[in-house]
């Protein structure tokens, strides 16, 4: 298969992922209603196995992409459920993908999982 | 009410919060089957605003402990609903729930907090 030269991946995270919201923790105060509803939709996406297992495979790949390609022959589902679960991730702001001649390429948006990350890092006990 | 005093809350966490899993990431290997099943889990059980909230109110309340009866005001819910919430955070090992007299105080459990944030806690862009 012929391969051309491919150009730099713009992982410019999503627009609702915001600097704002990204050093409170679970701790600090009660989450808002509106800010649960928001944080419920990324946990949800990463409750389920294969999602946390696509997720996984896309962070740990060599320079932190990964193409489709390399992501449907690991688990034993079909295409199109593999597809799906991507863009469960993809809807809430986990990854982005972009294509590139034949193929889709994912990153993780590391600003979400940091975002979540600090909210689940707790203060130290007092 | 008469109220007798009250022992120092036993919070040693369950036990399949295991010391060996407290700190790999998502960006250091892909996540094996077995894992993925129990990390989607806990996630799953944060996939819903009502939960994530109760979560943040034992979390952020003072002395990071919570009785029910502190809870349920919050919510446009009934008791037994409130009561099924709390139920799943506590199977997904995310909280601990301990009856003193007439009530059951609540306190989420540091550990499986810190696995969770460190799982997500990336490493420097490469």
């Amino acid at each position: 298969m012929s391969k051309k030269s491919l150009p730099v991946v713009d992982v410019t995270g999503p627009g609702d992922v915001g600097a704002d919201e990204c050093c409170s923790s679970l701790t600090s105060e009660p989450l808002g209603e509106e800010r649960a509803v928001e944080l419920a939709r990324v946990f949800k996406a990463m409750g389920d196995p294969v999602r946390l297992r696509l997720l996984s495979l896309i962070a740990s790949n060599q320079g932190g992409e990964a193409c489709v390609c390399e992501l449907t022959g690991v688990f034993d589902l079909s295409g199109p459920t593999i597809s799906h679960h991507l863009k469960v991730l993809r809807e809430a702001a986990l990854i982005t993908g972009e294509r590139r001649g034949t193929w889709v390429y994912y990153r993780v948006v590391r600003e979400r999982l940091t975002q979540v990350s600090m909210l689940l890092d707790l203060a130290p006990a007092t």
